[in-house]
């Protein structure tokens, strides 16, 4: 199926659904509204799968990986061959996200979605597009087809994790370079100067992240994308892991399954999904707001509110792992908790 | 021993293990610093336990429950009897704040700190106080000597807990009424109008909420309360709960626990602790912010921030417990990921 096809079954989530949760929430004995974001969280999570029983969470993460030719302008602290070696300690299970998840209940799927080499560990999803982007301060970073190609590659393993079971995707991604991509998508996106929105990623120094803001300047000068035309931006100026996690919250909006946005790059990607069907807004999470300075910006233009502020920036999915674990307090709230009637308290009433 | 010899134990928090915990973390696979405020939740950790090594968390959530006298100036829309009811439920298991502790791995512990009836249930610790405080806006809630009392049940509560292995409190409270005592004891200590920091609790309407706000005022200029003295405060226009709350943060400073934070009740008991003995704040870790108009004057005024912005205003520990998990995730990555060495990166360096 082609993108445009997949993006015309998206429909908006069951207000009905939606409503019969507020009730249920409403019969619980505590004070009215009392768990706020909570609430809305399940009402959310009624909506989107057409039931107000909301059953526990299987969780998976999807930590896209893709190298980014961009790094070839010294945007970085660390080579690309990084990328490689830290998906393939995700397979370990030796990573931040690893432990995280561990101590969430999450399963870890690390993707080639476009990392430098072959990756023959065993454990990595092969879904590669190409051995890495181009440069994009010289030329565009993918074709296209190959946008398109990694976008469909994120709503196909979001079927594919649906089809295991699962019910609750955390986004994640691996690739030196990418939080120059994401600038520069955000910045092509949101008409947003790139010297507001770069920071020093897995650690710049002041100087550094100058010149990095300034490649950022001259290739969307160069390339000028299209922000009325998200695969023009993408194209020219993405990464792999940008379109693979645009895919994956898209997915959850085709297969009516709950996609969990991690930091920065992965709040850019929500925004290229959102831009491409804003419907998708109702299937996606926010979790944790990045210390990158592009963070907050990305999240408000995706509009969408964090739950955690703890100035993380680490990527992998971490954040997101961590705002998983409140679907679990919420549900747990929302099915193991008393009915007024269950717990010798008369109802409270909502007054105004 | 008087509350005075208790403050007279508290020391800063260790400097050298801090020291050593944030080594720790630069050692281990990640963009350095990248975890924020969660690398920081453990180094202060490492402080309070005086070593870098920081072992998993035993939980144990303290729900301080007592009676209001101020109740009688209809500033609710439950009930007195609530109180005991609900204090009831949480040795059934079936109130919000066992779901939450169930999912978080807590340990359930109700107190009755001045209930204003005889409880015969089973499962509560009985520190009770006296059978609620009196009516504030007509004479001082208690006796100095009862404020005393009551917060040095809760510093003997924290000891208790740590003999019986728990590094980890978590405060909650259950007391019909105690926004409003929260409300005018945060009004007396901070100088702020009521008005500013008055809330609908669990369901006033607006004109109950303008109603409870002027009791407050009026209170407050009754027993014009001594901001310099912290008892003087608490007994004039306090509630058991948050004396003994105060009580489980200053324990926690004795005997070098970490104590959470819940929500408005429990942020303005620890500013009661902070305000006692300001090294109090070094044992002390907000979780969420309430939702409640006075939360983040009175987290603001403790000097911390919170790590969940979940529009929650339930009380009974629940925004606690939630933030309790937190420390989990944050000692999963400490203590569970690779170390630079093991996952064939370079270690990265902290560059200005």
């Amino acid at each position: 199926m082609r993108l445009n096809e997949y993006l015309k079954k998206i429909t908006a989530a069951d207000e009905r659904a939606m409503a019969e949760s507020q009730k249920k929430w409403d019969s619980i004995a505590k004070p009215l509204r009392s768990l706020g974001r909570l609430e809305e969280m399940v009402i959310k999570l009624a909506g989107i799968e057409k039931s107000c029983d909301v059953p526990p969470r299987k969780k998976a993460v999807l930590i896209f990986c893709a190298d980014n030719g961009i790094v070839e302008e010294k945007v970085t602290q660390s080579e690309s061959n990084v990328t490689a070696i830290v998906a393939e300690n995700f397979t370990r299970g030796i990573a931040t996200v690893n432990s995280l998840a561990y101590e969430c209940g999450a399963d870890v799927f690390p993707i080639d979605i476009g990392i430098a080499k072959d990756m023959d560990c065993g454990g990595i999803i092969n879904r590669k597009i190409a051995y890495g982007t181009k440069n994009f301060a010289r030329e565009p970073a993918m074709t296209r087809e190959q946008a398109e190609n990694a976008i469909i590659a994120g709503i196909e393993l979001v079927k594919q994790k649906k089809d295991e079971g699962y019910n609750l995707i955390i986004t994640g991604e691996m690739g030196i370079g990418n939080t120059s991509t994401s600038s520069a998508v955000l910045s092509a996106l949101e008409s947003v100067p790139p010297e507001m929105i770069t920071g020093r990623g897995a650690g710049l120094t002041s100087e550094g992240v100058k010149h990095k803001a300034e490649v950022i300047k001259n290739a969307v000068k160069l390339h000028s994308p299209n922000k009325d035309d998200v695969i023009d931006v993408l194209s020219k100026v993405g990464g792999f892991d940008i379109c693979g996690m645009a895919g994956a919250f898209i997915g959850g909006a085709v297969y009516h399954i709950p996609v969990i946005i991690d930091g920065l790059i992965s709040s850019v990607a929500a925004l290229c999904a959102v831009r491409l069907e804003p419907l998708c807004r109702d299937y996606i999470f926010a979790s944790h707001c990045s210390a990158e300075p592009a963070g907050r910006i990305a999240l408000d233009a995706v509009g969408l509110k964090a739950y955690l502020e703890c100035g993380m920036c680490l990527g992998e999915g971490t954040g997101g792992v961590i705002g998983a674990k409140l679907f679990d307090f919420a549900l747990a709230a929302y099915n193991e908790t008393a009915y007024f009637s269950q717990a010798n308290v008369e109802q409270y009433k909502l007054l105004k």
